[in-house]
């Protein structure tokens, strides 16, 4: 059991050891601990060791130089110089609402970043300045398209963050596919199988077996196949994939950088890095705030009052399970996993410092 | 077998027998024909009676006072006085536009309007400004959120237009359920059952029933149910909801309007009509659009490229399908079904117009 408190600050003093000034470093720390402390730990310590090799094999920059390299009132672009992840996105999201205080609205697209942690964050950014947020960012390819084995396309996030009155925020934060990578691999340790729909084999035959990406099998888009709706899905992998990269002038699909470092970086890479995209937009560019967050009081406690489906006990408004886990971790702490624990207390030794969780 | 510009002419006489000024009513025949082309018979002359029902009954206004209510330099919010769809819509697509080049984007949510045919059709507007175009709507509640047996959304479309250089453009427009609301009418007529993950019952179990609607049930979110993903496709429906009725002040979820005239309006509606949320983007807000459009034709080759699944002979671009109908009904012309016919004819009777396609 860890205090979210102890592990902002020794994540901190893990990436100020690797040269990140220390206002970055206390924001990327903040990232990886909001990712446990709202019960997503597949984003949060877990991915420490990742970022530590990246940084180790010179695949993202400690100090890097970001800057603005083409701007419109509502829009900007940002080549993000290898950065973190989350420097970039913060960067990023951070411009997207100066714009959107001056004009409106304000989008921001971003190249040569890398993994930011959860796509919410960002979105949620928003929040405090009565403005809707929206995160989207491509990822290695592991999707194949609807009718194809080609692994084409990243989980690739939509995260969107609607400010309410007297309710939390919704908060939309899912991968375009029906599961989350992380699912598999727990399925693989646990040695079981996985429900139809998640996967596929070599051939694009339905498969149950979560280690079928080893064998040249692929992850199927949000629908799972043709019949239910996968098109669909494959439709927005692509969107969020085009948005990412294109606008930014990042890698697309098959050539975005994997985030885990022993994976070598693809050939001939058409653009610059991984990339993200940010939007921001002022409620009252469109109407008064208030009255908006009276209509999102109205609107959640429409959603809250559904009637539940036969063995269900409620119906859940987006965000509503992350900030329960934020109230739930508050209370009694963060636990991270022994095997997790004994990554981190290898990354802390190789880079002098100590971790003590307990 | 009827040819398109024989259609266009027909649709626009029967609005302007309405009193649908010409140059308006020229523009709603085209959007019923472009579906038509596109081979969306279920939003073509299929609709053209409930149209005229709607307008009998007073719930559209022909000759409309379409106006914006607020605005910032990137945003607008459209008050459409009840008008028909395609004219609230292509008048706010085309403000959307005009902000976008002055800014580099444009975002206008407009309220006090009715259904508007085929979403693709306005963000389509987009592409010879060399622009993304982004089209959202809310529509009649038939849709449960995960969990839940209440019909709270509708089938909520979302359309996307992306400009390509050699190529066509990148179309994405999909309904965020498993299937469009007319493959349930479809099956019913044949007296066939539906896949499991289409709809519900009314107790919140699958069903393959096509007619389980009229018995309580419920369509799903895409995704299906909650193993598949399903509160993905719930997130979906409820963002196209948000920014459809709430940035404008129309009605959300269950309060939305229906389209047929013979089922009422819901009571204590506590917005204006039907809500539509519009995006335009200069492609030149982010990098030269030349620059641009030839990687998206890379990405376009990348994805034409991948292997096929055993089975499958290709992998499909979004819009492709759709283009390769308006191809084929250039050549040969379009197949408008008897029994559409025969009520066309009995619209165009009572309008004291003929309708003779063949």
């Amino acid at each position: 059991m860890a205090t979210a408190s102890y592990l902002r600050m020794f994540t901190a003093r893990a990436f100020e050891a690797m040269g990140v000034p220390a206002n970055d470093a206390a924001l990327i720390a903040d990232v990886f601990v909001r990712a446990e402390e709202r019960g997503i730990p597949s984003h949060g310590m877990l991915r420490l060791k990742d970022y530590y090799l990246l940084w180790k094999e010179k695949r993202v920059k400690a100090d890097p130089y970001i800057r603005v390299v083409h701007e419109s009132p509502s829009t900007a672009v940002i080549d993000a110089d290898m950065a973190i992840g989350m420097i970039a996105a913060a960067r990023s999201m951070q411009l997207a609402i100066e714009k959107a205080k001056a004009c409106g609205t304000g989008w921001v697209a971003t190249r040569n970043s890398n993994h930011f942690g959860i796509a919410g964050y960002y979105a949620m950014m928003a929040l405090p300045h009565d403005m809707i947020g929206i995160t989207l960012c491509n990822a290695n390819p592991l999707v194949a398209p609807t009718f194809s084995v080609s692994r084409l396309l990243g989980t690739n996030p939509i995260a969107v963050a609607i400010p309410a009155g007297k309710y939390p925020a919704f908060v939309a934060d899912f991968a375009t596919t029906p599961i989350a990578r992380g699912k598999l691999a727990i399925a693989s340790k646990k040695g079981e199988k996985v429900p139809l729909g998640y996967v596929q084999d070599a051939f694009g035959f339905p498969s149950d077996d979560p280690d079928i990406l080893k064998q040249g099998g692929a992850m199927l888009p949000l629908g799972g196949d043709r019949i239910h709706g996968s098109h669909k899905g494959y439709c927005l992998g692509a969107l969020v994939d085009i948005f990412s990269s294109l606008l930014s002038g990042a890698n697309f699909g098959p050539f975005v950088p994997p985030s885990i470092a022993y994976l070598p970086l693809p050939e001939n890479q058409p653009g610059l890095g991984t990339g993200h995209f940010f939007g921001a937009m002022r409620i009252d560019a469109f109407r008064p705030a208030e009255e908006f967050k009276a209509m999102m009081d109205f609107w959640i406690e429409t959603f809250k009052n559904a009637k539940p489906a036969e063995g269900q006990e409620r119906v859940y408004i987006p965000g509503e399970i992350e900030r329960e886990a934020e109230e739930r971790t508050a209370r009694e702490g963060i636990t991270i996993l022994p095997s997790v624990v004994n990554e981190v207390k290898e990354v802390a030794s190789a880079l002098g410092i100590d971790f003590n969780p307990d």
